[in-house]
């Protein structure tokens, strides 16, 4: 299964190229090698509702990606406005991606429970925010890997679905 | 005490004859009655959000179900509508049921993570998405199981209640 | 680090002078005084919505209180009403800081899950909701107090945020 990836690093500094390294990006990029995704977009856009949400648009609409992953601006700074942007993009909420990830950080430090990730769908698309923070990333992105795969067969229709499996097995 | 309680089972196959056994429907029905649950009403509908709306408050307002119980349709598969159907109805949404139900999926299998269940209350009726797999059915509903009672008799106003005692013990 | 706080007693008995002490607000005061806090403000207010929406925006404008505690009010009553009028006052919800001391809650008792507290920023204000039964106060407010520092000081702008650091490290 070859997942079509887009992961988008929010981030004004790195928007600006005053950062030397997009340490979150890469991590990501790693780590979902191991699921089958090919990362077929990749961008750095500043802390900008608009932008974000344009930017969401475009990587749902035209390009279609199955999976689009985003890191930063999750927290709440004046400046955190990821959260909101993908609430106005998503048409279906995943609570269970955002508790899973929430109570995976929790368990290394109190700190996680200032991420306001969201998760959710947006047509085929699964849309999933993570922290700025590499280990943050790390942490949230391990708690839900393993589950990306059947969620995007579902959402791409690739799999048989009733309606009445609320949590299939890997070989339903 | 006895509790006024409906069981609905979200399935199209399910609705056309398709499947042999309510298996989840069936287990629903078990798990309820050693809590002193009465089931005056069962149906098997199909996963259609008007119909789905339309049945939540028929057993709330006119058969004043205590307890409403539903299996199935809380995925992401594109016929998954039980949880947008249920927000339509519900006038207070309860996340603590929710995320307790998720986490004690997730306990047994990453993809509970799945489920969008949603809980919640309408007028003195407490409605419960409970998942469409029979195995998730028990897990989640195992979760919430005892505090039902309790609930049911402080919507009902069978209990004094203060507005400040957040959660009180069985006996309060 | 000296925070400004308000601790909002909702309990209509205790509006009317008819509980002998606020058990509550006592552990309160006592336990947020240990990370530097001041109750610059307190006050016990019926369960009227209203009266809580009213109250916590004179918080969270006039006084500017950084830190608003709330007990009371979160549970399932139809008299509970605390998360609406928490609702109708946040600009961004935590539901990070939710979620911790729900499952805290629900470590000791079952009952935890119907609290349906819920804890936000509003500009510069952090609003958490806490349960009316002492012993939840107490489980709730240890789940999240050691965040708070580090939360005021990214809301009132005393931290460098770049709204990349999804969860920093006490340092940051």
């Amino acid at each position: 299964m070859n997942i079509r990836t887009a992961v988008l690093t929010i981030s004004t500094r790195g928007s600006r190229g005053e950062r030397d390294t997009d340490a979150s990006g890469t991590i990501i990029k790693e780590m979902v090698r191991e699921i089958g995704c090919t990362v077929n977009e990749y961008a750095i856009i500043p802390d900008d509702e608009e932008t974000i949400v344009a930017q969401l648009r475009y990587l749902t609409e035209k390009v279609q990606a199955a999976l689009v992953l985003t890191t930063g601006g999750t927290g709440i700074s004046a400046t955190d406005v990821t959260p909101e942007a993908t609430l106005a993009v998503i048409e279906r909420r995943l609570p269970g991606f955002e508790e899973a990830m929430r109570a995976a950080g929790f368990n290394k430090t109190p700190y996680a429970i200032l991420s306001r990730g969201v998760c959710g769908t947006c047509q085929k698309s699964l849309i999933i925010n993570l922290p700025g923070n590499p280990k943050g990333v790390r942490e949230n992105l391990e708690a839900v890997l393993q589950v990306i795969p059947h969620a995007i067969r579902v959402l791409q229709n690739e799999t048989v679905a009733d309606g009445d499996h609320g949590f299939p097995g890997p070989t339903d």
